[in-house]
């Protein structure tokens, strides 16, 4: 069975990632998650991404949201919004009981990777899941508006801003966390999940020695955009704004050369022509990830897909070795 | 109508200044509340004797417990316990909302005072309410143990080591919070409510320039033992554990001079002759506040009390003058 590591996001690569833990043994997945919207609010260090996945492979995440938790109460914002405290940004009762105890253990000295450790432990998480980096790497969004912090931008101001162009923040002193590097380098199978390329998976990359570490690996990404538009958040709006049109293609030519396959949308059918002219294998097949169902039966398909691409280019290797 | 001043504690001190509350024009009351429980927990800044003494005039108070708020759920605390975080002091999910709004305002550098008349509007409370100062003077409580800081004692040992002693840490240093002087210098009565003489009252008093500030005021105190019991917390158990047996004549010792009258319950009436050889003028009633009717009533028995002492202390003058 292959080794996989995922690169994920929120909500998309929360659920591509639920998929692949439904499909292979716990072992064989290991899942990074992006830290750059991770920042203070109330005193609270607030890792949205990393919550949401660890919240979707527990299964006690809001299944209409995607993000938060499922049952949640929502009296601590409402006491403190009648105290004049900031509304916009959205934190339940449980999912506060998470901030809490995080900011705890990271004041009294514990890493993000450990924490994270602890809590898959706690909700019972069986593969490994890890913040990308244990250093603080925000990212800032440019727009038209000016500069701003990236929950500034997607949460207060509902990513209405046009934006310029991305800054991952310290990102060039940053290191990878403890086992990112062993789980890339022990798989055979990376699969950049269906997040925003942007926001999500770029400050992923954007880590020093993450993207010469893939390098050799078989590397699938999944669409975030299906039929030019993002199931979630503000991609499409994104290429759009930075002068690019929004498309799956446009999608995987932002990973370049990082990339092996990649998979899209049956919506998405007359693009297959122009992939195989850039020389990227692709799967088509549904991609939307509606029900739990759905994240196995793609998930299955995209590690099958690997395997196809593994064997073909083992085929290939032997064929080379012939010659 | 008297201008009244009345030092709090806890819930004692609550349920007396509610009753006060009840008596009183808006306007003619001021509560000078105990700092000395304050104190850093999960990051959050908590004020038990604020927040119940505010709790409790804006009628939102657990009338079972007297601290926290009616109606409480527990979904942050129980989420944060799961994942390994404290649980010995008990944070509901509303009263979250008071720490983290009131955290987070005194981040952006508010003082608690200002905070505490801004949350004080939000819920409506008519009087005056103010911390004894904006300084951090903490309780330290010495026992047999060691010294610890005061919730651990109070919460996380449940009270159960021998005191020896307390120190208000850098008390020497504090100065009365806006307002406190003023609303003393205009009193025409000092309530002592039945609270704690130890860790309640006594790190009023302390802060500098507050006992001078009574001299010549008229103060009564309520005793918090009944029949050499605490109505609620380790008043009496202190009293023995410092070698002086706990009864409300000892409470009205532990005053001293401050005091012009002193209120005891019923159950106590065997000790009056005692008190009126110490010159001491006595109130005898009821004073323990089951129900909302206790609380105002005694607080009216308690204002006609200091209006009779009030009415002899000027015709004594009167008499001296004529002498």
């Amino acid at each position: 069975m292959m080794k996989v590591v995922a690169l994920a996001g929120g909500v998309g690569g929360a659920r591509m990632v639920d998929g692949l833990a439904r499909c292979l043994p716990a072992e064989n997945l290991s899942v990074i998650v992006n830290i750059g919207d991770d920042f203070d609010h109330l005193g609270l260090r607030i890792c949205p991404d990393l919550d949401t996945v660890c919240y979707t492979l527990a299964g006690i995440a809001n299944p209409e949201t995607g993000w938060g938790l499922e049952g949640e109460t929502w009296n601590a914002l409402e006491c403190l919004v009648n105290l004049g405290g900031p509304d916009w940004f959205r934190l339940g009762d449980r999912d506060l009981g998470t901030h809490l105890e995080r900011t705890r253990r990271l004041r009294q000295g514990q890493s993000l990777s450990q924490i994270c450790r602890e809590f898959c432990a706690a909700w019972n998480i069986g593969c490994a899941v890890m913040p990308v980096s244990d250093d603080d790497v925000p990212t800032r969004v440019y727009t038209e508006d000016g500069a701003m912090n990236f929950q500034e931008y997607f949460v207060h101001q509902q990513c209405r801003p046009k934006v310029t162009g991305f800054i991952f923040d310290n990102v060039e002193q940053a290191t990878p966390a403890p086992g990112v590097l062993r789980a890339i380098n022990q798989a055979d199978l990376v699969i950049i999940c269906p997040s925003n390329p942007w926001v999500s998976i770029d400050p992923i990359l954007a880590i020093p020695g993450l993207s010469s570490a893939l390098a050799g690996h078989l590397t699938i990404a999944v669409s975030p955009l299906i039929g030019g538009k993002a199931v979630k958040g503000p991609a499409a709006k994104m290429f759009v704004e930075l002068g690019i049109e929004p498309s799956a293609l446009s999608v995987a030519r932002h990973y370049g050369s990082l990339l092996d396959g990649f998979v899209l949308d049956q919506v998405d059918v007359g693009l297959v022509d122009m992939f195989r002219s850039e020389g990227i294998e692709v799967l088509v097949t549904n991609t939307l990830m509606k029900t739990q169902q759905d994240r196995q039966r793609l998930a299955q398909e995209i590690v099958e897909f690997a395997s196809s691409l593994r064997n073909q280019q083992s085929s290939n290797i032997s064929l080379v070795e012939r010659v």
